[in-house]
């Protein structure tokens, strides 16, 4: 259960602290060309220790591809790419080896598995999420070929609202904040919960333009659901919400529905999708993140022995993980629509014929 | 595209106006005595025209057991369910037939497949959710053998928010309230909106008790990746949330994360999920419906010509579609803990001696 | 377990004497015209009681539609067929009801369920076949939009070889021979079986023609791989055969090999199929079926008590089940077929621009 | 299409020439010893240049495992091992980049993909069954924790058929065969192949012991259609048989059943499989190989650019290919048991309860 998808289909292994960690991205159409300095540049926006925000691990994260490209071109075979841990041996994890750290998930590893490996969080750090970038960096030369474009920027942080969103602007700070002028305000509510040991959550706002009409598989592959599945599976998400969902849930019929018009929807509170297939409008997801379970406080929980401890962590971490979580939910967007693209390309005999004939 | 599960695995088929509806249950064990009074119960449950807050369209929703079953017992193989359609020819579509109804799929269904079943929605109308309902009450049946509950109700009608929780008063009152004091100001607000020729949304509530530790298959069979799929891929939904998960967003760490002693979690903020697998305590999802689309007002639209027109729907519809919604999300919920359940039977070594030797 | 296929995708149920089996065929592409009597004349091929060299068993085999097709076409949605039993309270099964068949898999699903369906052998029985056919005829349609054709015939019958290989006078005789001269000897081996209470194996011959290059997905969805699972897992088949597998193991590189030149290959050793994938030339494929394991000799076997039985089958059965099972491997080839034209569509980037751009 | 199996699964990459090949091993249970010397051992077996049967080329095959094991033991999480190429840039591929190898899949990919790694074959190589016996040593690692084992050998070799079966001689013979006094001709007849700058078939037989009955998915996860599937799909294999199954055909009911006593069945044509389902018997297979379709004798072919060409292959090639696929059918007999072994822990719901109460 280590693979998503099922024409772009990629699986992914590694621990946070083990030798590599990697993804195989199988279902590349040949012919696509593969600029490895893109997938490097995506990978740098996500990897840790660019700013006082995210924490101090330094890793390099030099993307290498092993397979599925040949001379810069897709071959149409599984596209590997690997990714060496250099931080690895850094660290005495004998203090946490036993415990459960609260809003982690160590208790369910260890009791569903019997075996953890608790360097780092093993499997469950959120470390695994590089290799869904590299695999989003595919995905994104693929969408690119007919146009579609996904951007993502901080929509809230620390319970303070972005307004004036802005996408172009959240590729140039820091916090990746879609709102130059709560800009400082949700700085100043992440360096306070710093200061404090402790951290904050927030809310990441995805989009995607120039989406063609039709694409999501009903029944049971829908846009929506897809987009919801691999969303609410990122580490410290909790909820999901395509386009004004929430809101919604609260009005009437005619303040909800998006009327129609030659031009196209009057309004899209559907956040582009209707019966979980594409309505060529643009696609709007918001992810909810909880804060950073990792905090410097003391607080209670138990051992592998089932005691009781009270205890107070140390180390190092992002103080809101929405941050660095902003690209990655970027990445599993594009994924998702890979996938729906190649897909689509099954559902009308007319489209058979186009190739075949 | 029409199947969901990996070893709890089901398919449904048919249309809202077709000759039949149905749904194949594939996985479940040999030796489950299979009590078709419960599942036409759990049918009758979500069928329509039970009250004023329901559509008038009158279903037996009787329920056939076609295969699977052999002198009450499940044999381990596939359980077709089929249910005929009897209202099938009731209405003339004509008026509906070559434009696209507001907040509905008729749009993308058209433009994905270049032709559309326009009667009653077709495939995309949410009486398909009846089969969802009949495999849901086989899960139930499953989850039963070891103790786990599903049970669901409505949280909030119309932006009345429902406060003290009652699952068992859920059962009895025809909004499937959880709050019985809110019940009237609820009521009230749906029966405005149906008076205003208008509809309101709503969000339906879902526990699960006795919940084992260790459900959920990471890295991309997450418990609550799962669920959110299921759920969002629902008819009417636009966003699902896992216990406190959009409040988490705007809270800290230290206020979020769930301590831990050695009787349990000091607190259930996570809805019961950590790392997408289960901790043992009651798993709680929230899903957030829109307003029924259908709505009896001039709506801006096109036509399947591409030509503006301003259309007044007519017909029988549910005003808040969130209430039939609620069965059929317990019923979700149900579906993906047998499918976990399975699941998580391979996870040790252990388990597999068990077995065998 | 239930379903075969990853885009052209069909889920069968049903038990040999149950109330009615049937098939949901999902990824149908919309606008695909179902003949409905072709559907039915391909059911007809396969169905029961048309010679002497048949069981005695009577269905009509009548097929129908419950959904997916709107006004003769495809819609995109899944399209359920469904066959009732007619023949379904004909026997006392008490005499079999205890024991397992040799040859049979009365012992298997026993063991391996613990509880077993002893009516005609229940879900193990032959007659889940036909639902392959029923499914086969929509895949035939399909794969008639791109000219595709797939033919079958007998190539041996209880030893005897047929050699002129005439696969439109397999269509003629009872036996589906493909070799007019050897019917003779062919029908007397089953004539002579049947009077000694005994039966006969065979192989039978299936041919492709107009493939076009591509089909078959590397690694593991390979096009040999595929054809060997399907047909492995019909009733009675004890092997499978590419182009001249058995007797290239046998021979010299410089004589198994297909030469190539510009108007094609010098020879079709490979029966069409190189590295997995279509050559262009024709698919041919062997499959081997062992004699009926319904005799009516008295033979050793053991009840579900353990104890130690001399048994003597009675009923009614096919001499050689290669026979009925002709239409059945044709059917299964053009269901591999629709499939890999499906999933070939998303081979090269040069496609999905011609299909969005 | 880079994955097998539904729950001990596997995915490979990596091209003959490329970077490295490796695999990812997902759903191996925790808990599970990790031998890394006997991994490493099965890759060895498979190794080439052994002995003058074997292809020249020169690879340590040292895999490395990446991830999903901690302190010796499986996780639950994927095991990911990598081969590195070593001989990498040994040869200039000038003289076959635009040319189409007789009998390769040169000709496939390129038409199918448009782009072709034509360096060595690329990804059709036989290099990436090295992965499959990776995957194959966790399997059989698992297989012990219940006693199974699965052995393999030369039953054929260019015609010469070994009479008397000795799975221990067959591990310690070059010729990996079957049969001590038949050695010497099948020997010679490699040797002459060789000499003739040709090469030969052959036939591989695998043998499961201690196989539990009940190991199979009906109706389209059958052991013998997933044996059929993994065993065709591999390199240069055109057939496969089931125990006695290509005899079977030509035989009579009386003389095929396996009759049943109270300690066991009388024969076992069925080759330890009835209705998809293992018997409890030994499994029998047997994978015919074409001669390998590398030779160096002048033949026909064409070039990318659609020309005649006669050609005449140079380089390192095993003139049997059969020799070294022994142990490759061997892994994949073991993976498919250890698959099959995980699922049918689902199939009764006593089982579910001897886990879960």
């Amino acid at each position: 259960m280590n693979s998503f998808g099922q024409k772009f289909r990629f699986t992914t292994f590694g621990e946070s602290h083990g030798t590599a960690l990697g993804v195989i991205v199988d279902g590349v159409p040949s012919g696509l060309k593969i600029d490895q300095e893109f997938i490097q540049n995506e990978m740098d926006r996500r990897k840790p220790g660019k700013s006082e925000v995210e924490t101090a691990r330094k890793e390099s994260d030099k993307i290498e591809i092993l397979s599925g490209v040949f001379e810069g071109i897709s071959t149409g075979t599984p596209i590997a790419m690997v990714l060496y841990n250099e931080n690895q041996k850094s660290r005495d994890y004998s203090n946490v080896k036993d415990l459960f750290r609260p809003g982690h998930a160590d208790f369910t590893y260890f009791y569903k598995y019997g075996i953890r490996d608790y360097r780092g969080g093993g499997r469950s750090s959120a470390r695994e999420t590089s290799t869904r970038v590299a695999c989003g960096a595919i995905a994104k030369l693929l969408l690119k070929e007919v146009g579609i474009e996904v951007q993502s920027g901080l929509l809230e942080i620390g319970g303070i609202r972005s307004q004036n969103i802005d996408f172009q602007y959240a590729k140039q700070n820091i916090l990746s904040t879609l709102d130059k002028n709560k800009e400082a305000k949700q700085l100043e509510v992440i360096q306070k919960a710093k200061k404090e040991h402790d951290s904050v959550g927030g809310v990441v706002l995805i989009k995607a333009t120039n989406v063609p009409i039709g694409l999501g598989e009903p029944m049971y592959g829908k846009l929506d659901a897809k987009i919801a599945e691999l969303m609410m599976g990122l580490n410290a998400v909790k909820a999901v919400e395509i386009g004004d969902g929430i809101e919604a849930s609260k009005t009437k019929g005619s303040q909800n529905n998006d009327q129609i018009r030659t031009n196209g929807f009057e309004s899209n509170h559907s956040g582009g999708i209707l019966g979980g297939i594409s309505n060529g409008d643009e696609i709007i997801v918001k992810v909810y993140f909880k804060p950073t379970p990792s905090i410097f406080l003391e607080q209670h929980t138990i051992n592998t022995s089932n005691e009781n401890i009270d205890y107070k962590l140390q180390g190092r971490h992002d103080p809101c993980v929405a941050i660095r979580g902003s690209v990655v939910c970027e990445s599993q967007l594009a994924i998702i629509l890979a996938d729906m693209l190649l897909l689509n390309m099954n559902s009308k005999i007319e489209y058979l014929k186009k190739i075949y004939n």
